[in-house]
């Protein structure tokens, strides 16, 4: 069987699921989440399956971040929000639940919707350089 | 005075204040959070100074969410990372503390770095329509 067949997120791509589409082209959905962190918690993602932001074409990646950028105007304009999450995790240690990539605009309003604080850790400057160069090996 | 004289991203950019630089090219720069929540806490950013997501041109938008891209796969590819959270934070209501536009791309590893779990709300089908509703209006 494709895997797209039982895929959550390609079957609401392709209208078989319904959802509270707020925006849709030839590329993309986006659609309230229905289990919102906040009101008009909204999904952002390409109509092809790929499974995180690290394995989705670039082309794909470019307009997904767009019409993302569009929502989260609208939720400011029209909701009077007074910020915004922009996120999405790669891989269950980060919080991925749906393997087919997409994005959460969280608008926020009075309140902070998520709690970003984390205690900073403290890195020594030798392990700071090695952690750089480590990362620019892969570049 | 310019008020990107004074912007700390724009100065790093600049070269005027030290950074453990991960990537650079004419448009964008990555370098390491020095709060970081986890081993290899990224940021990029544009070099042009823009305030936040919502306002920073598409052209330079895709553009960085593309370095993130690599950011995030070199994380997993050098640093054993099995998961990676990729966000922007709009406003201080969402939690931004630098008003540079920058994408926070955060490696985890055997933990979760982030606590992403929020109370879902529970969202009358009605008030559902009426987000919905006022999403479209502004797209």
């Amino acid at each position: 069987m494709d895997h797209t067949e039982s895929c959550l997120f390609c079957r609401i791509a392709r209208g078989e699921i319904p959802s509270y589409k707020v925006y849709e082209d030839n590329l993309a959905i986006a659609f309230l989440d229905i289990s919102p962190a906040s009101r008009g918690h909204t999904l952002v993602l390409p109509k092809e399956h790929c499974r995180d932001f690290t394995s989705c074409p670039k082309d794909l990646l470019d307009h997904c971040f767009e019409v993302a950028q569009t929502i989260a105007q609208a939720q400011i304009a029209q909701l009077g929000a007074t910020g915004v999450n922009v996120l999405t995790n790669v891989g269950p240690s980060a919080g991925q639940s749906v393997f087919h990539f997409h994005i959460h605009v969280i608008p926020s309003y009075r309140e902070k919707v998520l709690d970003l604080t984390t205690k900073p850790l403290a890195i020594a400057d030798k392990e700071m350089l090695l952690l750089q160069d480590e990362i620019k090996k892969a570049i």
